[in-house]
């Protein structure tokens, strides 16, 4: 059996990297990581976490508007883009310097450089001018937004990575994409005062998506004042004189805005990684193939997170450490579990979503009962906002099982959580109606709605 | 057979009298409601409804001062009691009608009119000076704040009744009391700017709550600025110089405050309704005994809601009232179901809890695993707010089935809320395990602690 420097290298320090390293390494493993940029991957450093307290900020100016209805007077506020940027780096920092620790304590060796595989076993670390030898090589070195290369003047657009560090807040930005990315950082923009308008070539945002949740969100965006261009796309954009961005659409002309971001998907970071070398094999969008143990191609090599564009999302990705460390490390063959995640979309309001939409459900199942409830949450009968709460329960007939729930409001994701677990454990529409309500909370109508609001019959309406 | 006036005569137009009698209506019968104040009862006129509502007011100088660390300048906020209470009461007048309109669409007779009791059968109007016969009798008059008649001055204090009416907010407030009440209104006054002190003779508040959110809510509350007084009671209350009030307690002598609110718990409303007319049997309490079915000792006359002193929440007496339907008038007889009841209390932070304290559940089952994670929530990395949210589920050993889960922080009555679903139906914690994170939220510590904290054997901690 040949040595090797290390038990596990590890090549990328994002969710799903640091994990399998800490975890391997507490468990006695000769650990290695290699990050050229910073712990903490897409999720702490240019993602989920910055992207959230970005949404809080964007958040407050509709709690001074809604204090009125309350009987608060509240004097004139301001926004300062510079302190938000400030403020959310050094908690970032914060957050990186846990993650080094964490693997510090566990004891694996951290590596600062970019590394490319060499083969089989063998790593490059580029920026220290070293090659190092491990027995199993995780690969989670995530991805990346799409450039869209082909578009003229993309290199004018900035991606949600430039939107984290802009130098001034814009005035105006166009987003381009109808993905929760896109969605999210308009109603961010929007909420920090930017003109904000959302063009997307599908015929309604979030794709996939219940179409309740996906209409519901277009409305209220729209009466919050985003503008929402559907079915077009940027066809160029260039400089104009005032140092802004003329931007020219396929069906809606021309438009000058400050800020072009594009949010068209993301592309697993596989380039120059060194795959060919180890004969690790990619699919037609760059992603490594992997079975449902994060396993290559090639026995010494796997991968997880992002970079095998499986499921986007940061617990995904720790869960498939998991399992890897379960399987490789614990002697306890353990395949990812892909089935049933929740999501939340933090637009405004948000959306909490677990298993079917009601239009895949129709597809699969052969009589569906259909629960749904709108209402304008408590809290806006006293500031007046004009906004409503959707929830929708979608229930296969059969065996009155939930087979897809659907929250747009309020804390939707926070209740996406918890219906993750009834739709996981099998829950039916019974154990839905056995709960007693919780009252006064938005939660309470998802186990007060007793009649069907309509059934779904061999895909057909009823 | 005797002829009545109705199939069904309800006294008392609260949640449990609303719904028995429009839903009686529905299905046909002749059914007339009386009600000698306003519909709606407790929970919307004086209850759960103007609370929250005042909750939310309560909430907004928080969101003021959070603002600052998101980089929000905020100018000179002030706040309008008489504002805040003429919108809550538009609020409430609105939803009063809905409830009137509800019995009326479904074709109930309505009197304004308090209703005592003749005989078994027979009910008279006081206010109408008018007698009517039914069928069936359903009391649900509710209850009413204790008097505390024994305390010297208890006449210059006010109840949450009053509360919802002051004519100004006071700089000062003395809230007596222990329970949920008690601790949400400490929090809404001082939430609005008013000094606030709790005494509660117990050893800590919220008595039969988990010890982990008795505690914390505790310590949340003294940090920021709520006065508490355990293990002491109110001895005298008296009018002072000043024209505010002097407060003699057992232990922590003078107080000197503009207002003594007690919320000493909550008697059934039973006092002249001519129970001993019709040889309704009452308990030590006053509270109307009945059966699972709601049936009182007399055959024609059931009780539900708080006059029955079982569980003092609006979704219970509404769930009574459908068993009672169904039973009485569906021939589907379903006894109440008070077992397993989420509940929620809207201090500040919230509470959510269903099932067994740690400490109740010590003592049924031989082990526990208890799951305990705390953590600041993330919008207080920014606010800087020194806050913490405490999450907890207590598991039985034996089965894996979580016995218990209690939340202290933001939305943990929404959390409850579908919790409670997952208690009802049975989950294990390996459900819970099985669930993928929903990230960034708080919920998803729920599904992310994979090893107990301590475990519970033969009620000692190990």
């Amino acid at each position: 059996m040949p040595s090797f420097d290390y038990d596990l290298f590890v090549i990328g320090g994002g969710s799903g990297g640091v994990r399998s390293a800490r975890v391997a390494a507490s468990l006695g493993k000769k650990v290695g990581i290699a990050e050229e940029y910073r712990f903490g991957g897409t999720c702490v450093i240019r993602g989920c976490v910055p992207k959230k307290l970005f949404v809080y900020a964007s958040q407050f100016h509709e709690h001074f508007e809604d204090a009125t209805g309350y009987g608060w007077t509240v004097g004139e506020t301001s926004f300062d883009w510079k302190k938000l940027i400030a403020a959310k780096d050094r908690e970032i920092v914060r957050l990186e310097g846990l993650y080094r620790k964490g693997l510090e304590t566990a004891g694996a060796e951290i590596f600062e450089s970019r590394a490319e595989l060499v083969n089989a076993h063998t790593v490059r670390l580029t920026g220290l001018d070293r090659t190092v030898t491990a027995e199993r090589i995780v690969i989670a070195v995530g991805g990346a937004p799409n450039p869209h290369a082909a578009l003229p003047g993309h290199e004018l657009c900035i991606s949600s990575n430039e939107a984290f560090h802009l130098e001034t807040l814009p005035k105006s930005i166009l987003v381009a994409g109808g993905g929760y990315i896109a969605v999210e950082f308009a109603n961010i923009f929007h909420g920090l005062g930017v003109e904000t308008t959302l063009i997307y070539r599908g015929q309604e945002i979030l794709s996939r998506f219940d179409q309740d949740m996906r209409r519901g969100l277009h409305e209220a965006m729209t009466a919050k004042g985003i503008r929402i261009l559907l079915q077009d796309v940027i066809q160029e954009v260039s400089r104009n004189d005032a140092g802004g961005l003329s931007v020219r659409t396929m069906n809606n002309g021309g438009l000058e805005v400050d800020t072009v971001m594009l949010a068209l998907g993301r592309d697993p970071n596989t380039k120059g990684l060194g795959l060919d070398n180890a004969g690790v094999a990619t699919d037609e969008r760059g992603a490594i193939v992997v079975d449902a143990y994060s396993r290559t191609n090639v026995p010494s090599i796997f991968a997880l997170g992002d970079v095998t564009d499986r499921v986007q999302l940061t617990p995904v990705a720790i869960h498939e450490a998991m399992c890897f460390i379960e399987t490789e490390y614990r002697n306890n063959p353990t395949p990812a579990d892909h089935d049933l995640i929740a999501t939340a979309v933090f637009s405004q309001p948000e959306i909490g979503t677990v298993g079917f939409s009601e239009e895949a459900a129709a597809r699969k199942y052969g009589e569906l009962e259909i629960y749904r409830a709108q209402f304008r949450p408590m809290k806006a009968t006293l500031s007046g906002r004009q906004e409503k709460t959707i929830m929708k329960l979608i229930v296969n007939a059969a065996d009155r099982k939930v087979v897809g729930a659907h929250i747009l409001g309020h804390d939707a994701g926070e209740m996406a959580q918890l219906l993750g677990i009834t739709l996981k454990a099998g829950c039916t529409k019974d154990d839905f109606d056995r709960t007693m309500a919780v009252h006064p909370t938005a939660a309470e109508e998802l186990v007060t709605m007793y009649v069907p609001s309509y059934r779904i019959r061999n895909g057909e309406r009823v």
